[in-house]
């Protein structure tokens, strides 16, 4: 482990993105991950907590802890992501089943408790719905005084929404449980939320020629066949579901986004605001609003990207890859 | 009156901006004005009837029938746009008092016989809250069915809204009414609603200079002194308050934009979607929500502004202003 | 017509009850029907006009004006009531079709006119949603100083609902409407709305052995027959769906106890108080929420009925019928 | 202890009648007291527990635990309700200032571990907002299933509310919470929610009378002199405000009912029902809506208490209070 090594706590919902992007995780070094804590969102929480124990094994980092975190939603829920994400939430791909873990600890306490022992330093990195944090915040109030930066994956800023027309999955899963978190975050002396949204991740995508180059790229290093498998099961399902939607065979990087930004903030380029989410809507509801005008006059909360170096990112993202066909993980 | 003239009905809330939108029309000869109809919004209803008929005598279009409407919206008001058009409507200009009109019909009314009386040919445009539209929706079903065409200026659509972060002025003021607009247009062999948002509109501004440039191109003719005078003492209302909150003297034209989109629909870019108004969001009370993706899985029921040809539409403009200071509408 | 004679109003959207209301005001001398107005309610709009039209041939007061009125909610409607007044609106009973009466005035300007011609002195009663009465207050706001009496059958004040368990069927089919009515009626100088609500007419039931009562009391008389045979083929689809949901044949005179109250006021104890409607709520759209402990601070405008002398309203009914058998209707 | 003693966790916000509630416990043997879990609502949750310590102190109990829970609600929250209980939450008494105690349990883990030591035989009883309940039941989903009794203070059902006029202060300060927890219990195996709402409290009034009673009756026993100065100075801010708003010097035993059901159902009359929380309504939020005919279509989740025998109930807190004035607390 690099000194350089920042304690990282990743809260996710592993569908076929959040799954890379713990990949991603995983390749650098210069991530010290505590653990990795689970919530309900593109799949059950069961499902969720299984597929990350199976990602982390693929990337060699089968000693992360896993926390499971919330099986429901504060909110009253509609519907998970199944249909984008595949019955195992992990599209075509099959992972060994991972041993289950006895007297996991539960993600509240564990999320909690890792901002308490990495004051000041820890990086909180969420890349789905936020039940998991706003419990913490229930339980925590402090936390966003303790955690040195806070990403996550979700919302809609001037985009139109995945789900609705108005709002994003992981924002509309719980829209209380965000609207906790967006009221908690961001006062003083306290981390704002940095908002990686459907705006910046729109615009981070790759195609199955990316996922040839990257295959060719890791061919012939040590793990490199278990790594392009996964990967190509894992995006094929998402392919055939973005083309029969929008004709075209693109996977949207979402999560991977957040996270690298969680590791990299220079990625994207951010604008201070108040966010805060609407939950009561006929037709709104889990949409992200945010103040540009200071219309509500309140203190800004959130830094929202805006833009992001795309070209960038995927250059990262292939590096990562290469990193993990080499082994990287394993270290 | 030319022979090409088609008959306009148009529907105010007179603040500045639909005074200038009047302007625009009575200087167009193509547009065969029936009447004016008034409904509560920027100022109430009896102010917005008064400043109308103010309006088209400086116009030198006096004749044209003024009908006053809704004194009332249909939803929960919250508040006029006083602050932004001044305790009149028409900022620091003051007019002549027009003599009342004794047994003036009613804006409901009008707009159906009008449409009745010209089935197919009528041009409505509505540059105030929706509320006598809906209205007269309420009386006549086949409204939809017997205009060609319906412009509204109303709604945010990409962009944030102004009088709060999610929703534009004349939407927010009378959402149930713009909720019943649009579900009533669009049908199968009804026009839909042209939008006319801030999207666009913020593209269309004029600022101390445009004034000045005016005031100098029609200098010396016959209406230009009432004329200019009257630009200017509205309009310094208005850039004293965007200075205020903005920091820039600037005057954005979101009514004669509509305006001018209803002579001329070549002006802005449009796309076909699917558009309903949120009546019951704790934050996003009036926004208008458009469903680019055809999640909904309705017909598209507007036509919304997306891009617009602001250098044609501001010589335009300045042309209106050559032909009224020449005293085009007094033929 | 009697001297006494008090000028009425009465809206309906005539399913099996408001046929019942409709036969005892045709009953009642002293009530002068200028018109009966329709509304979209428990049947569509054509339906209830058909079958108000048929109702009072039946009673023998073909005579009287029927005014068509909205053909749709203001707000976003959900369903009629066929399920509880059959495919008609009036049960297993077959009147004569009606013929179409050419050039019927709407009911909107109707209800003004008749407000202004008789001002002080109307009585108006609904005993359907409000939408046509919300129209006629956006068009004329004086409405509540110009009627002497204004009787809603409507909502649900300390009794569950009968549509939804917060919400009653008239003030649910159009709560936007209902929420302009309330706030409307009830000023300075202004009639309340006398509002009778499932609280009263769940106690003006009657049953099978009482239509027995009434046609043994009408047998031989001139009319006797179509009347009896109306009563029974109506009432007789309420009581087979109130057997299947209840396990009781009754029919309960929610209709015809707010029109004897528009009658006799004296029929029903009330409180006054401010009432509102909910139009935003997940389970509570179209509840009536009365502020009997003046928590709001807000002036009453309501006269709620708490009580009702269902004795007297049952003889008065019997009464009703017998003069109707008599062709008390025709005189 | 009694060999009949059943385990008790009690969740509250102490103000004037959690105070209340609290005496009657400790009066009573037969209630194994775990812990005393705090919640914000009536007062802030520092003062919530504070208050709670220094009331088990008084009678006598100063080793029972203290677990603060929830210093904020999960819903957006208003106003507290310190008009009611005064600046402290205890009207005008004053109590010992009680020692901090230091690491004390968190709320929510004691409430589960309580439950989980003793599953099938803990009683629950909370007469605050529900706030800690419901995160417990978003951390142990298995609660309902787990607890013999769950008794709460909440809710309006037929009767009008007390902070509004459609909502229970308890229920209104955290819908959120409340609709997490009616939804969570109730479910096969599982305890459904006794629900003591306002239709019951109202019918248990104590006035300054039965506080001369209790003094009366106490007088020359050991604790006799602090407990009836307690009562009286507590009583007291609760009478004038009660005076002041509804002319009537009077207490309503709100929690102490609640805490007597806990250890006697057979107090309250109740009836199952399905109840669900109003969440977005503009009038309604926090009222508690029951489904008594069954329009939902989904199982029974509550005992709504109907019926209350307020004389025993009232006998049965007398001789609570002799008891501790007799010491009984502190055996």
């Amino acid at each position: 482990m690099s000194d350089r090594a920042e304690p990282f706590v990743i809260d996710v919902d592993t569908g076929i993105d959040d799954a890379l992007a713990l990949l991603y995780a995983c390749a650098h070094e210069e991530a010290q991950i505590l653990g990795v804590s689970t919530v309900v969102g593109n799949v059950p929480l069961a499902a969720a907590t299984r597929n990350t124990r199976a990602v982390l094994r693929l990337a060699g980092r089968a000693d992360v802890a896993v926390w499971p975190g919330a099986p429901t939603a504060l909110s009253i829920s509609v519907r998970d992501a199944s249909e984008i994400h595949g019955k195992t939430g992990l599209g075509h791909a099959v992972l060994p089943e991972p041993e289950e873990q006895a007297g996991a600890l539960h993600a509240v306490d564990s999320i909690i408790a890792a901002a308490r022992a990495h004051a000041g330093r820890l990086i909180l990195c969420a890349t789905g719905p936020l039940t998991n944090i706003a419990l913490a915040l229930m339980r925590e109030p402090e936390l966003p005084r303790l955690v040195k930066r806070f990403v996550i994956m979700g919302g809609a800023y001037a985009e139109p929404g995945n789900v609705t027309p108005a709002a994003e999955f992981n924002i509309w899963h719980d829209p209380e449980a965000a609207r906790i978190v967006f009221r908690s975050f961001g006062g003083v002396g306290a981390a704002p939320v940095i908002a990686i949204g459907l705006d910046v991740t729109r615009k981070t995508i790759i195609d199955e020629g990316d996922l040839a180059a990257i295959a060719s790229r890791v061919a012939g290093k040590q793990h490199a066949s278990a790594l392009t498998r996964f990967l190509e099961d894992a995006s094929r399902f998402y392919f055939e579901r973005m083309e029969k939607t929008y004709g075209r065979r693109i996977f949207t990087m979402h999560d991977p986004l957040a996270l690298a930004v969680a590791l990299d903030p220079t990625l994207v380029e951010t604008r201070r605001a108040a966010v805060d989410v609407e939950t009561s809507g006929r037709l709104t509801t889990g949409a992200t609003i945010v103040d540009w005008r200071g219309q509500w006059g309140r203190l800004a909360n959130a830094e929202v990207a805006v833009a992001v170096d795309a070209e960038r990112f995927r250059r990262l993202f292939f590096e990562a890859m290469d990193r993990l066909a080499e082994g990287a993980g394993a270290t």
